[in-house]
């Protein structure tokens, strides 16, 4: 009577006493019967012989190494690119602020002429100021200086726009519906707020609705000020359009449909999210 | 009897009854007696003529205009620069740990053996990981997006370099003493947070010495907490170099050299700076 007994190292064979044989190259052809239950423990006994000890070690740490390897997935890739954007529109905001100010000595008229940042950025680096104008006369060097600044803020503008393209690339093969329905920036804050695409997948609707306003959601719950309506979707489209009394109800429905693409996407379901678009569009006119 | 009236629009010559004659364009070979003082409100009156009102006005524009283009100076370019080189240092602090956070993804063993920002991010350009790495296998897509980051973090790096040496530039002339003692930045942060070299040149030495710790300050004041014993000037050679207990004294004797330095920089005075530095460094021996 022989056994087999499996474990992380391979599938041994054990003779009626217990005492291990060899190892079993083909376990289906052999036809051994597995270790008793009630005999387990006894059968352990035999791999605590020092020879196993360093097999253990290694076959440990290697599927420790490769459970970590393939612990990181499309998720952790959005995580981390999404949350860099964040930290880039933190930085460039920042550092426009510093150079409308720094310009401003130079030409005061410009900072209040134009309001959108970029704009400003790109006309610093273009314009000559009018002999009208109230600011000093800087030198050369002096101007090289805010040149030099402008120039940077430009290139992580244009580093943000990357990471919105390689965003684009990876959502549309990994969560194409959330991506249709939700866009780029908005799909992956809720898969970062989420925590990944499984977890998202269960969260209920009204959850989606809110990530993001977590601050305001627990103001309400110790303080009873008024509820949040949105999360991150506030930036959405369908909620921006819609009437200032229907957005409640709009975010509503929209979470409704995005919990619906997150499940179709994690399951890999059909590609809907074009017709909950429609759908979502008509009844919210 | 004419007399001679001089406002913002020039001199003016009147005849005995107050009445404006015209105006004097050498005012210096004229030879007219001024205008008596209890007689000024009833010349005065003369101005309100509607022809006098757009040149007053113009004038005053103008005059104005000019004020604001003077009161630029060193000053406000030094304090420009120097904020942005502490927001530089912010947003690259910022970004570089994102950096270390994604690109462990694919190198985990990289962030723990490089401890300096600078190399961290210098070896994420250069470096291919070895095999033995835990790290996830990344596209060349991913890593992509990953170096672009890296790079910019390396362009703020050498923008905040730039903006060190125009500081230097600058400061030698407008500020060389101060400029030696207390080097590039402490000296730029002192004239940051003084408001500028004539404020700095007024404040006490005591005052220089605690710049940019109010907190701490405020925090001893309050509550009664330990005393700070510098500011900015924490990072200065002359201190960092000095024993813990005699740290306190050597902050005070800097900040009266440092005083005196800002001193003899407003009022264009000699160089002193190396002497009372040799000074320092054998006091504090």
């Amino acid at each position: 009577m022989k056994y087999v007994f499996t474990n992380i190292l391979g599938s041994f064979v054990l003779d009626d006493g217990l005492k291990i044989i060899g190892k079993a190259k083909e376990e289906g052809k052999l036809k051994l019967k597995p270790v008793p239950k009630d005999k387990i423990n006894e059968t352990l006994a035999n791999f605590k012989d020092k020879k196993y000890y360093q097999e253990f070690y290694q076959k440990n740490i290697q599927l420790t190494k490769k459970a970590i390897k393939d612990s990181v997935n499309e998720d952790n890739l959005i995580m981390q690119t999404i949350s860099n954007i964040t930290e880039l529109d933190k930085t460039t905001n920042l550092l426009t602020k510093r150079l409308r100010e720094w310009y401003s000595l130079y030409h005061p008229e410009l900072s209040k002429k134009i309001a959108r940042p970029e704009l400003f950025v790109e006309q610093v680096l273009k314009e000559k100021k009018s002999k009208e104008s109230m600011g000093a006369e800087l030198s050369k060097l002096d101007l090289e200086e805010i040149n030099l600044l402008a120039k940077n803020i430009q290139q992580l503008s244009s580093l943000r726009e990357n990471h919105e393209k390689y965003l684009e690339k990876i959502m549309k093969r990994y969560c194409p519906n959330l991506l249709e329905l939700a866009g780029v920036t908005i799909g992956a804050k809720l898969l970062e707020l989420g925590k990944g695409l499984k977890k998202l997948a269960v969260l209920p609707a009204s959850t989606i609705q809110l990530l993001g306003a977590e601050k305001a959601l627990f103001r309400h719950l110790k303080t009873g000020a008024r509820s949040p309506k949105y999360g991150v979707i506030h930036d959405h489209q369908l909620i921006q359009k819609a009437k200032r009394d229907l957005r409640g109800k709009a975010a509503r429905r929209l979470a409704d449909k995005l919990s619906l693409c997150a499940r179709l996407d994690f399951f890999q379901g059909e590609f809907k999210a074009k017709e909950y678009r429609k759908e979502l569009e008509e009844k919210l006119k």
